[in-house]
């Protein structure tokens, strides 16, 4: 027996990615992926379809003067057209115009597809394949064969699957490298790409490598991709955080850790920079990566449960997979009235190292947790609320200012500079006080840059912060606009982020809550600094 | 050959996906996710902890008072303590004060877990598990027994294997009515589930049905799910639209369709409701639905690719996998002008029957809606917006009241009442003016109830009416406090519920369009009536 081959990886994001819904791309976003990918480490990076728009025609101009270390580019584009000589084919010029070293062509396998949607014959479909394939191997290309609705095809009938076998036959006969079968439609059943991928497998030469190339439409694309591997297949598609037309493609950062961490196969691609490639894939696609995705999310590893928070500080095997180290993603503690006290423990470890198991002061953390949690707060994500509320608890935090008053109005009609809102604030810092007014676009924001204004007279700090997010989540939807809302703000000084939290049925008061937080954090911060 | 057996389902979103980050459900939320998913028609409904919060225990005291058409409500809590005699282990005592008809047990399937987290004997705890399970059958309680950890204990070693099977075995000798293999982990591949499913259905006696319950951390929870059911399996578990700690459960939304469409099997649930479902459990736990989520997604029958479109418009099963229609969702054209109209077309029937597919009126609202839309607007729930924002376009709708202008104040601290906020508007009714004034829990509270005052002496009819419903999302979070909200007012006047939308980068400003287009069209429908 041989050593089971080594797997290759093509990524697609830059091609079957951008048919994603929401999803554009321009030239530069489009070089900076492949410059990413390529130094992840995967084998081939399909980055567009020369023939179906000038932007990806502009892209392979450019594309030349990258020097890649690890990846080869590819271009992809549709067999010859019906009728057509291949060298006469608009399409296929194109193809080598883009003057990639691989080319993927794509074909039919599906006998519907030839006689309702290409309006040919079988036989000529199989001249397409087989001449457009033995064209670019003529010009010195590396040509991946991709079966599109291979899938569809091989289980509409007996002719059907004979048929779509025979145009996995015709792409081999005239010498191409890899032979992928493609479900386009995104609809099998893992037990069912094993059956048709076994009966691929036992079809072809077996110097001819075969690979999958899968949609998540039945939402297994992933274990879809996997199963052809264990029926054979040694080629896998896909794109890197998932994206693609309709439900997206087979995600390649749930496949490669499966691949390399579970089923113990040689893969392209670097592990360990995992997450911060599909971090970095997502900010230049502007969307924003789940925080729920396998492996990479950023609460793949979080513990809510305090059962599991619990579990995983005395044996981290018991609730987590894989180490977390290995993709490059860290274990997270959610404090919550679901986590018990060692979550709360492991949280305050930071500004009371003090506190053991037992302490009082930690049960009183926990209670005030629990009874704040209730009221609707949620500290699993305002990190800096928390540990502003557990000094609080511990009688060791010191506010550095007081608000003694704010009046807030709104007007319609806005007056003529736009601006609706404005806001009065008096504040008191050491016995002085200091009274500052300023306008907005609604109540709240003219609230936080008066509260700013008039802060910033005594710590000039303030200025390097800034908000970056905020959140509003109605708590009693059904109490209408008397509803409680809970208000999460995001801030930065450039070096760090912190979130904080605030809870009230006036949404101003909650935003206010959250702000105070926010800056108070901010300050206590500049005072250890 | 008997039949294959009816497959049951379990929802587990109010208990395992209650443990998502970001997931806080309030007892209101509960209770309406429960009749939505009875309404869809599940079997169970695990809906809670008892033991481990309060919240769940407020909840179950309230569900008494519900009467279910389809499903059962299970609790949730572990077997008893080590050493304890069940009757006096509090955990259970919490169960059977929740009053449900379906108990759900979870014990240890796995040595690792039993002696390193546990740190009891392997004898004892399969005593806890079968004396846990006793204790509830005798007091008519239907019981589901959750085997926690069975494949990392079955995968472990063979001493493993035998024991997470002695697991299994205990459970069933004490009368459990389901047993349900648990990869709590979630790091399971689909060959892999089938395997250890296969094990354990040639361990239990028939009678016995066997179900499995994934999570999703390698990215096959729902392939994992549906392997299972190949292997013997005739239960499963998951959680509505996947959520669940880390990187969620598996997604009944993915499941049920796969299970009916394409493995053919029987099970709960209406199909044609899917997708309405998924989005109202959505909308009320304030999370947004990924529009690539397989079946119920927006993008999910969304074709962009023009030779999608193209073949789809030849042969919907080119490029569609199933009929949206089955599953409640709708084919998109992303890029055709055709799809839009004849959407739009669908939703005017009701008021404006003499439009035609190639009236320009029809354009002109197709043009107004996507500017809107731009602009944050979002139709799909807000049908009463939709209807006066078409009226406006065509011209057949004639105001009921215009406001010549409003005032709102809010302050800190709070008068004596402990109202923050007050509001001053001016509206004008046929030439006639009325100004009145109202306090609040926020500004847009007291906006309300001003408006209401001073609107009611005109039109004493909105004595009927209230508002039972405001959500409010943050469009561009970045923006901060200067950011765009969009606010979705849902109404009633006892006969029927309507919802408006308002959109701007002041909440109050948003929240009053809204509020002003829920009054119109209630003054609207009153001259129909």
């Amino acid at each position: 027996m041989t050593a089971p081959s080594r797997i290759t990886i093509l990524d697609s994001t830059l091609r079957d990615g951008a048919q994603g819904q929401d999803i554009s791309f321009s030239v530069n976003d489009k070089l900076r992926i492949v410059e990413l990918l390529d130094a992840f480490g995967l084998d081939f990076i399909e980055a567009g379809n020369p023939g179906s728009n000038q932007k990806d025609a502009a892209f392979f101009e450019r594309a030349g003067s990258l020097s890649l270390k690890n990846a080869q580019l590819c271009s992809f584009g549709a067999t010859r057209r019906c009728n057509t000589a291949v060298e006469e084919d608009e399409n296929i010029q194109s193809l080598l115009a883009a003057d990639t070293p691989v080319v993927v062509i794509f074909g039919k396998s599906s006998l519907l597809h030839v006689t309702e949607i290409l309006k040919t014959t079988p036989e000529e479909n199989l001249r397409m394949i087989s001449e457009t394939v033995a064209f670019l191997k003529a010009r010195g290309k590396t040509v991946i064969f991709d079966a599109e609705h291979y899938f569809d095809g091989y289980f509409a009938d007996a002719r059907g699957a004979a048929y779509a076998l025979s145009t996995l036959a015709a792409a081999c006969s005239t010498g191409a490298d890899i032979v992928v079968l493609c479900d386009t439609n995104g609809g099998m059943l893992p037990s069912q790409v094993f059956e048709a991928t076994c009966a691929a497998a036992g079809e072809l030469p077996a110097s001819v490598p075969l690979g999958i190339h899968a949609h998540n439409d039945s939402g297994c694309a992933v274990a879809n991709s996997l199963m052809a591997l264990e029926a054979g297949a040694t080629h896998v598609q896909g794109t890197f955080i998932g994206f693609g037309e309709r439900c997206g493609n087979a995600d390649l950062t749930a496949i490669l850790p499966a691949v390399k961490l579970k089923m113990g196969r040689e893969c392209a691609g670097t592990l360990e920079r995992l997450s911060v490639t599909a971090n970095a894939v997502a900010e230049i696609s502007n969307v924003i990566l789940p925080s729920t995705k396998p492996y990479v999310g950023a609460s793949a590893f979080a513990h809510k449960a305090g059962m599991h928070t619990d579990g995983v500080l005395k044996n981290t095997v018991s609730f987590e997979h894989i180490d977390p180290a290995s993709v490059g993603n860290e274990r997270h503690f959610l404090v919550s009235e679901v986590a018990g006290r060692t979550g709360v423990l492991d949280r305050v470890r930071g500004f009371a190292p003090e506190l053991a198991k037992g302490s009082p002061a930690l049960a009183a953390i926990l209670e005030r947790l629990k009874a704040l949690e209730y009221a609707g707060y949620q500290f699993e994500a305002a990190d800096a609320s928390f540990e502003l509320m557990a000094k609080r608890v511990l009688g060791t935090y010191a506010p550095h200012f007081m608000v003694t008053f704010y009046k807030t109005m709104g007007e319609f009609p806005a007056g003529t500079d736009g601006l609706p809102s404005t806001a009065t604030i008096e504040i008191e810092v050491d016995g002085r006080t200091e009274i500052a007014a300023a306008k907005g676009r609604g109540p709240v924001h003219a609230l936080d840059s008066a509260l700013r204004k008039a802060l910033v007279v005594f710590y000039p700090q303030l200025n390097d912060m800034q908000l970056v997010d905020y959140k509003v989540r109605v708590l009693e939807q059904k109490a209408a606009t008397a509803a409680s809302v809970r208000v999460l703000i995001e801030s930065t000084d450039g070096h760090s982020n912190w979130t904080t939290i605030g809870v009230s049925d006036d949404i101003l008061e909650a935003s206010f809550t959250a702000l105070v937080d926010s800056l108070e954090y901010k300050l206590a911060k500049a005072d250890q600094d």
